[in-house]
């Protein structure tokens, strides 16, 4: 069987040499004799692997002295609930509704206290996102939180917002080690790991250490990031085989040249969408110019019946996935870290040959 | 590189036949042109996955209707919070304390009410369970907690005690699938994964009902059975290549005549080890005969530097992770359902030459 481009929002395509990586060693990993499924978590074969994740993901984000680094089970909406039950110390706490899982984390966050949004895009269709400069931060709040890359919309922050000695907290599940981040600029990063990592079922969060120990008493254990911290993310047996996955993404990335190098062809990679976008009678994006997703790239024909046509015509030309989110209809390209660009290029060449085919 | 037998107490050994069933398909699934890790799980081909996955796990473990099945994330640590955040509607519930997981489930669930430790085994040791047949239980608790089988300990429960009409919530994350249980007799059960059913990363949840619906509002949202008893399990994305995993662990389970022919297989492969130890001179099991895991088989020879000596004679002969839990010391074989018959014979041989090399 030929594989696909998998255009799929997440969980997503991983690169090939990687599943074949873990192909080769799924049944007894190096000179183990078992599978890293099998593995204790207790043991000196997997505490290495896991060692080793912590640190490929330290070198690739850069992440400075002073912040830890921890792999949860949940996903980032697990995140949703933990954000709030650490950081809400004094109740309160700034949101930026730019698109769905922003506004997710939000409605997660008012079951613990007061949440102020405090920028929405909501009333343009999340066509863009709010613009940081004009928003008035709360100065008493816990933390203030935003969400770097809006899955759904196709839009992302270009300017990250000074929130003074607000800690900032950032969802990044769909645009984390994709383009360069300044870490100590943000309080808590986290991520989702079935976007740009590895498989579903993980998610990364970056801790601030100074931001540890405010956890509400009610806070349930697994979702306690000190305790996490302390046992170094293993309070419980972690997702290990989603580690293991992790680590072998990150060897990739690491041996393309890292976040710098992936950057610059993920920038290609989108332009060479967005351009096409741009020229086509036919098709086009559907955020605002300035605040484009370099990882998901939502366009319409403006027709639904069309639409529909194209996913189909694309489908059986082997470019699967690029239905659009139901709450803004149309077509989602997600070019993600590990989708070639030679998948992006057939995109574009199947659009023309679409476009070329009506009158 | 040849295959262990890998003793270890969780995760654990996975057979043979299923690691390689799914090395074949991991860069590509069936015709689908890509991995089960790549799959959406918003997409029919995974949909099926999942579908197929607790109806296999229905037929296999005879959930009636009247129950739910989900499978979530967080293994059963993170159950220890969803027990008493979903069913502790009045504040209170029992726990039987019969060993370290037992005892922990009832320490996180004094975060959210009162407690009350029904019976204990604590004085012994946790040697044997206590005797459910003299356990006076509270009949205004929310529900009555037990753990069916205690991995650290190597004991299990034999006969069920009977609760009236306070719902039963059993922990069976070490024993589950491994004997016949009537799951009419519980209002829920629960399992973390990595034992009895797959990799780690998955807890399946069994529900009655009427039970759903009682959550307190301060419950995150991925704890929340109900949310997720409405979403599929899908409520965020789920751990879905561990979905996959158990999948082909229960149709390995089923080809092999389900849970009562394994349960045979599991009496006699725990008589060939127990009855060695009954009989030798060097080494002699823990538990109490009458509560004796079917499991978790411990055992000493009552000189440490003696049991890591065997410890290490055992890897040298291919048998890994028989180092048994620092709270018992000795040694801990778990022979959970995917360890052929061939390794217990092994271990019982390769304790016969450790015992026939001393005077």
């Amino acid at each position: 069987m030929e594989r696909v481009f998998n255009f799929s929002a997440g969980p997503a395509v991983i690169a090939q040499s990687v599943l074949e990586k873990a192909q080769s060693e799924l049944v007894c990993y190096r000179d183990k004799g078992m599978s890293v499924m099998e593995m204790s978590h207790r043991t000196p074969m997997f505490e290495e692997i896991l060692a080793e994740t912590v640190a490929l993901f330290r070198e690739l984000m850069g992440v400075p002295e002073g912040y830890d680094v921890l792999f949860l089970q949940g996903g980032a909406t697990q995140q949703f609930s933990a954000v709030p039950l650490n950081l809400m110390a004094t109740g309160k706490a700034d949101y930026v509704d730019s698109g769905n899982f922003a506004h997710l984390a939000a409605e997660e966050a008012r079951r613990y206290g007061t949440v102020n949004i405090v920028a929405s895009s909501k009333e343009d269709n999340y066509t863009h996102v709010p613009d940081v400069e004009k928003i008035a931060w709360n100065a008493d709040a816990d933390y203030a939180h935003i969400t770097t890359n809006n899955t759904i919309y196709g839009t992302r922050y270009v300017k990250l917002p000074s929130t003074g000695d607000v800690p900032l907290v950032a969802d990044m599940s769909s645009n984390i080690l994709s383009e360069p981040y300044d870490v100590s600029r943000f309080g808590v990063i986290y991520a989702g790991a079935q976007k740009n990592i590895g498989p579903a079922g993980l998610c990364v969060v970056v801790l601030r250490s100074d931001l540890l120990g405010k956890a509400s008493p009610l806070c349930p254990k697994l979702l306690n990031w000190a305790q996490q911290q302390k046992n170094d993310s293993m309070l419980n047996t972690p997702n290990t085989f989603g580690i293991y996955m992790a680590k072998l993404g990150f060897e990739w990335l690491r041996d393309r040249g890292g976040v710098a190098a992936i950057y610059k062809q993920n920038v290609a990679k989108a332009a060479l969408l967005y351009d096409f976008l741009d020229e086509s009678r036919l098709f086009r994006a559907t955020a605002q110019m300035e605040y484009r997703s370099l990882m998901n790239v939502t366009f319409v024909t403006g027709d639904k019946a069309l639409d529909d046509e194209f996913v189909r015509f694309a489908a059986a030309h082997g470019l699967v996935n690029l239905k659009g989110h139901r709450n803004v209809g149309g077509m989602r390209a997600s070019i993600y870290n590990a989708m070639p660009v030679e998948g992006v290029q057939k995109l574009v060449d199947v659009m023309k040959a679409f476009e070329a085919g009506r009158p």
